[in-house]
């Protein structure tokens, strides 16, 4: 499924709060005539968008799998589009299954102000970023590493663990997205991650302070976190796919603006 | 300037009707502590994005050029934003003076739902749109003609002849777009192009009818209209821009998807 996280407050149920959890699970119940719990991949944070969430739960199959994502759109917020709904077996769980998870964050880097990007990407201009030098810096990111540097405090994991399977930072005019595959992401990690890649880019942080930051754990330094508009949960992977279509994972469209130096001819 | 046009009635003033003009003039007559007329390059109708339109109006300069366009945008809605301000001569006239305008008109040709994509394209999938066909078909329109059989009833213009400067069809995996520049647009003339295309590209209609449509101006053949929203006014071209930076003409972003049916390995 995906979602335009603006309006909710994440996807995990919290009382009477919106959020994407609460949406689906009434949206479900009222299909399926029986109460819904469902599970996701990736409990995105309030504020951030999905283009690839997964959710799984069980039900008595009132309604068949090719005509499921329809029937539930039309109960659904158009905040929140189901893409595909298919059948998986007993044993198969939209969390504990995943792989990986992959997540985009997406920074406007102009100076105007740009409408048409507001809702998906962060505006940040002080100076133009040097995305040579974040990109140094994700390189040594990558396997397994504690990332104590970037968890937000009130998780619930056991360790601050994880593997980093790909980090990437490219610029195409004035955007510059990130985009981050692991097997799991820490509470608040992208966010406080790009917060640093900030700072590198805007020449606040050298690369020997970054790396010392997060190689040591010392999240007492790492203050800055990027806020929740430019991030958006991309894919979900699995040993197997669930899904017959490749759509339902690469549905954020990526975006081109022209370099504002260099005016295109017409 | 640049809009969402979605909950606009258009670019020009009906009484009370929430507008473009009503609210730019409001915005600027409470800066400028006078009555604002604006005058803009081209009308947008109801629905229909902007981003570059170009706007021009008399007024005391109270506030200097510079800081013009960030004082507006305090008192404008989020919905439209002023990209950049400058002193023109008296004789210069935003729509007089402008030589062309260039719009761009998207279609989301995927099967599935893709709600990023909802506020400036038009979702639009029968069959997989052949985008060779609709490219030829339109290789023809460019030059001096009379464009009567793509105007809508209603306009004040006392002819129907424009002349076509470029005309370009893109398929980009699931999105095809449709860029049109002009000297002028008849009214209601890229919506109505566009039906004829979506049928060529759906194969109900053949190049030779579509040729055969526009060149007899046979209106009454051209029936289906796009929607607005898919439609974005992109840059107006002037003599001499009077504008220092290409920015304020470029700011609509196209938008990349994967290819449906070659999903990216990660």
């Amino acid at each position: 499924m995906q979602y335009d996280g603006t309006n909710y407050c994440g996807w995990q149920r919290q009382n009477e709060l919106p959020t994407i959890q609460k949406a689906l699970e009434e949206a479900a119940s009222q299909l399926e005539l029986q109460s819904i719990k469902a599970f996701a991949a990736g409990r995105t944070d309030a504020g951030v968008h999905a283009a690839g969430q997964v959710v799984h739960f069980d039900c008595s199959k009132r309604i068949p799998d090719n005509r499921w994502a329809s029937a539930i759109n039309g109960r659904l917020p158009s905040s929140i589009r189901v893409l595909e709904a298919v059948e998986v077996s007993l044993k198969w769980h939209a969390c504990y299954s995943a792989t990986n998870r992959r997540y985009r964050y997406t920074i406007y880097n102009g100076q105007s102000p740009n409408l048409f990007l507001t809702r998906w990407t962060w505006h940040r201009y002080q100076i133009r970023l040097d995305e040579k030098i974040m990109q140094d810096a994700v390189i040594g990111l990558i396997g397994s590493h504690d990332f104590a540097a970037f968890q937000k405090a009130g998780s619930k994991r056991l360790n601050s663990w994880t593997t980093i399977e790909d980090v990437q930072i490219k610029r195409n005019g004035d955007l510059i997205s990130l985009e981050i595959q692991a097997t799991g992401f820490l509470y608040g990690m992208v966010r406080l991650l790009m917060g640093q890649l900030i700072a590198l880019g805007e020449k606040r942080l050298t690369i020997n302070e970054f790396s010392n930051r997060w190689k040591k754990c010392l999240r007492s330094e790492v203050k800055e976190s990027a806020p929740a508009k430019g991030l958006c949960l991309l894919k979900v992977g699995y040993e197997e796919s669930a899904f017959s279509r490749s759509i339902v994972q690469d549905s954020m469209p990526e975006f081109l603006l022209s370099e504002t130096d260099s005016p295109r001819k017409i």
